[in-house]
């Protein structure tokens, strides 16, 4: 048994758009478990727009991927071999396991999932990091109470999407952000959403005061840019803005242009607050519980994106920052 | 007896620095006090970089003032007749009473003030709505903790210079930033300030970066523009950035540069908040009382600058914005 396992390495760093000759392609023999290691087979790996960050050279909330490295991301594996007490050959479990085939692991940051409670790849959409993002973004960073207005950005997005339906549960009113007219469509009649505003080809400030006429009580942002400067003019008194992302600035090979409307944060005495996923971790068991309720009870509709191959990896980075996918996307490496 | 009553109108709107001709002089007959009404002889009006925000004509959270009105401003008067029965001649109160020699009212928005117990300027001052702003600022939005470093800006301002002083009395290591070598030696010598920059003639990045060795827990932001940048990149782990103003971006005729280092917010789970202190309204007599002992004991140094006449207000208003006063800026009016 020679068994080969392929990897993904960031080769150098990108300017602007990650294009394939960042990334070289190796092939090794897959490693023996060592004492109180597993050996994982990657199945799944969660593509994200968090990436672009992780492969740039600064300071952060994680060291960046080092040049060489095999491309950090959040995986399901299935283990093909342990000598760990607590991780039996068969277990399914997700990590931080990267871009291959195959990986050893001491066994910190793995959890065990049960494959037959929801389709593989949900793990690392709703009931992973994309929904824990979702779920304590909106929740503990937005606050939003019963008949307020929420508006989000990238809502046909992995996170977006989770958020807009979360907010319905919660009572709020809620308007969408999306690129194209099929995703706008969806987010109505599929997804639920109150109001949903194609940025690619309407006005979206215009479209903003329509949709929200009592104004912006939390805008979840995805995107940065020019939206999160309407979002701004249009927000309420004590309104709040949770800070996701930025995926229309992460390609800027210029620094990027801030929010000239910042000022309406003083007279609205509202905020504007970042947030990593991570430092809830001593709660995802619990909020996925209450996801896994919702999706059970057809409140929260789940949708995952699947691209395969290995080698697919670089091709599928780039259909994040043109919005190709509809919903999580995730590699299938097995 | 036909007094007159000087004062100080809007005439039209300012682009950029308020010049003398956006304002007009008018004299009129001092009026009686109607039923429930008191006639009040203006003695000193505060003048605030909130000023410039007033008379553009935009939504914020108080109406612009209209062409023709009197000015807006915070004042400090004496009582000369009174048809109301909370408030006798010679009663000292403040109010919002604008930039002119007298003024009726009908007691709504005026509070008593002792002038036995403090120098009368000091009311507009460290125990009036500038002293609320600094105490609410810091404490309800910045949230110092006892060995966390404070960064304000407009440090030798009426705000800036009573917000550090409240850190230190809260045990935070505090740096200042100011305009001028002057102004620099008041913060370290006069206020106990730890650390102090002339942002005028020192390379802030850097000086920043030396003075606040382990990042920025709170800072609290006057004036905006390129400094608020810089205190985003170094902002630490949960830090917390109180949006007090922008003086940096007041007088702009095109649209102010947004902070492009926004998405250290997220990277460091930070948050920027506005406040207007209106909101604490409630709180201002306790807050006034603690304010109040501070001075007594020596802990908080409070200081005026007097600028004398109510023609003189337009130059006093310009005062703020080259940074020519040190202190909280008062007009004495009668």
């Amino acid at each position: 048994m020679s068994k080969t396992n392929r990897q993904c390495r960031l080769a150098q760093r990108p300017a602007g758009l990650p294009t394939d000759d960042i990334w070289s392609f190796t092939d090794e023999a897959v490693a023996k478990a060592g004492d109180g290691e597993v050996l994982l087979e990657v199945l799944y790996a969660s593509i994200d727009p968090a990436m672009r960050g992780w492969i740039n050279d600064v300071r952060s909330y994680i060291p960046p991927v080092g040049i060489g490295e095999v491309m950090r991301a959040g995986t399901l594996s299935r283990i093909v071999e342990s000598n760990h007490p607590g991780f039996a050959v068969g277990d399914h479990v997700v990590g931080m396991n990267g871009i291959q085939q195959y990986a050893i692991a001491d066994g910190k940051g793995l959890t065990r999932v049960d494959p037959d409670l929801a389709p593989l790849p949900r793990y690392l959409g709703a009931l992973g990091m994309t929904g824990m993002t979702a779920y304590f973004g909106l929740l503990e960073v937005g606050q939003p109470k019963a008949g307020e207005t929420v508006l989000v950005s990238g809502a046909a997005g992995a996170v977006g999407s989770i958020v807009g339906q979360i907010a319905r549960i919660k009572g709020c009113r809620v308007v969408g952000l999306c690129g194209g007219p099929e995703k706008r469509s969806q987010l109505i009649d599929d997804l639920g959403f109150d109001g949903a505003i194609d940025y690619k080809s309407e006005n979206v400030r215009d479209r903003v005061r329509a949709l929200c006429p009592d104004g912006i009580d939390v805008y979840f942002d995805n995107v940065g840019g020019e939206i999160l400067d309407i979002a701004l003019s249009q927000i309420n008194r004590g309104g709040r803005i949770p800070i996701c992302g930025a995926i229309s600035q992460y390609n800027n090979t210029e620094p990027g242009k801030g929010p000239a409307n910042y000022l309406s944060l003083l007279v609205n005495r509202a905020r504007m607050e970042g947030f990593i996923v991570f430092d809830y971790a001593p709660r995802y068991a619990e909020a996925a519980a209450e996801m896994a309720g919702w999706i059970a009870n057809g409140q929260i509709q789940a949708r995952e994106h699947i691209v395969e191959g290995v080698d697919q990896f670089p091709e599928a980075l780039r259909m994040l920052f043109d919005g190709r996918n509809e919903g999580k996307l995730v590699l299938k490496i097995a």
